[in-house]
């Protein structure tokens, strides 16, 4: 074994100061601004974004070494990858989530270790307040909090719709669809498929204007519904995706079984997250999104292919399959 | 070039999680119950740390996926590497950097777009307060604060009594020496290395109960002092390591000027740390670590190798050269 040194412990403990300098740049609006007005020097850049002298170039120059910006002859311009995703006036901006990191998550992580001691969530909840409530309440944050899903979901749902047999089904609907980006990727590589999205009235219309914007209107149709209250609208194939991880155990089981009932016999189940390896040692992200569980929620959590594939045999499906989709994320299969 | 993905975004832009993750745990003394107690169950590690039962399994097992931790058979113990650096019972401990990371600077990078805008630090200081004067005044601060910095600085002392010719010289004095790892280190690798340390009164005890408790009492002396108000004291050797960066570049400047009068000619000054890369591309922590210094202090930065070679030679400094010592750590030496 070659000589313990600190280095990987000290480059994980200060981790948060490379984390928090992407989500200040995407707060200040960096990588919009350098994809409108071109490559920029520092004292244009710092002047466009309203920084004061004395750290803006420290900062630009911590972006280019994290690789989220390319310095040229003194001159900064995004990567392709943060013009892609991080311009806020292109479809592909995926900064809603890092918005939301930035403006909650980061300083409501500051408690985790209270979260472990208590088992209590640490966010708008010790207020007395409830994150969905808020969310649902507010339709500045409730558009806000549905780009931010569209934005994490754009990925996987582009796999799944070339890796599920779509051939099979006729209709979807996604259950907790915010702006129904899963059954818009679906529904653009599959003509024979319709169907919509399920979620609470004050998304509907988010949903429409999204939906509208691909041109599937005819196809795609928004259900108001709670999904604990009401039964779940009938269709060959239901998603669930980052639903299950917000509940409990008796609420995912219950959630299972009313997507069982809803389904034809034959139809299937999707539900894909940061699904953990089943030995629980490899999916970082996945294990770390269940303490973000903890941080958002009264009782949520993450868990492996095999749990969830053991609940939904417990609530009747009979095949169950766990699939790979893209990084962190995978799905796991029920049919009825 | 390949597809642009949203991976590295998103990863880094959730790192908080896993470097939160890391300081909780130092926070909880997980590593050092663990030293203690040999391998323990989930169970039984989270009775230990009085842990809520909700998300402790998930806690550990992301502690497993983040490499911090190893299970076997359901068993938890540490790596050699947190094994070594992270059991406060050992003296190779280094948690107190990390535990100062977690009680204050988590919470104050959370203000890092506010400094961004107003170049104003948004630690202590935002309410009147002054890091150094509460650290120096507060004994339990002070004492945990100068482990940390020993922590810090034992990787690069190490390295450095190997590195630098000290057969030239006879005499060393680390000027803002906190406990004195640095002489501590040159003296037990050189036997006719004497000299000392020079900080401000408060730190003499802690000082010399270090160098007592490596035996080096009679080579190396404590010298009190404030390196703006006084005269550095005479050596051949004069070392500045994490001491430039937290001033502005005027108080820099008076720094190295002071040292160049302090030594006698043939004399050398090392000044280490972070020393950001000349291109400003690769030294991603001194680049971060400059924004951590706009967080604590009111003026101070990091700088190149270039920046404090131009520095020196101003100060009246002969021959100057940079030469790398560990991880992000180089040392630049001055020969007057």
């Amino acid at each position: 074994m070659a000589h313990p040194t600190p280095d990987a412990i000290l480059q994980l403990g200060t981790g948060f100061w490379a984390s928090k300098t992407l989500l200040s740049a995407v707060e200040l609006g960096l990588f919009t601004e350098l994809a409108a007005a071109g490559p920029l020097d520092a004292e244009e850049l710092r002047e466009k974004l309203g920084l004061h002298e004395r750290s803006a170039r420290d900062f630009f120059d911590a972006l280019v070494a994290l690789q989220m910006l390319e310095r040229e002859d003194g001159r900064y311009r995004n990567t392709p990858e943060t013009d892609l995703f991080l311009d806020r006036n292109k479809p592909s901006y995926q900064g809603g989530l890092l918005e939301m990191l930035n403006a909650r998550l980061f300083g409501f992580w500051n408690n985790l270790t209270e979260g472990l001691r208590t088992g209590d969530p640490q966010n708008e909840a010790k207020a007395g307040g409830n994150l969905f409530e808020a969310v649902y309440s507010d339709p500045g944050l409730l558009r806000g909090f549905a780009r931010a899903m569209t934005a994490s979901s754009m990925g996987p749902a582009m796999v799944m719709a070339q890796a599920f047999p779509w051939d099979r089904y006729k209709t979807v609907i996604d259950v907790g669809c915010a702006e129904g980006c899963l059954p818009v990727q679906v529904a653009q590589a599959h003509a024979h498929m319709g169907g919509g999205g399920f979620d609470l009235e004050p998304i509907r219309p988010l949903f429409d204007d999204y939906v509208a914007a691909a041109g599937l209107q005819d196809r795609l149709t928004f259900h108001a519904g709670d999904f604990f209250a009401d039964d779940l609208p009938h269709a060959d194939v239901l998603v669930m995706g980052r639903i299950l991880h917000d509940w409990d155990l008796d609420e995912k089981r219950q959630l299972l079984e009313k997507a069982y009932t809803a389904l034809p016999d034959g139809g299937a189940l999707i539900v894909y997250e940061a699904i953990i390896d089943d030995d629980r040692r490899e999916n970082v992200f996945g294990l770390l999104m269940s303490l973000n569980m903890l941080i958002e929620t009264p009782g949520g959590f993450d868990y492996t292919g095999a749990d969830c594939q053991g609940w939904m045999r417990d609530a009747g499906f009979g095949e169950t399959y766990v699939q790979h989709l893209l990084g962190p994320t995978s799905m796991v299969v029920g049919i009825k």
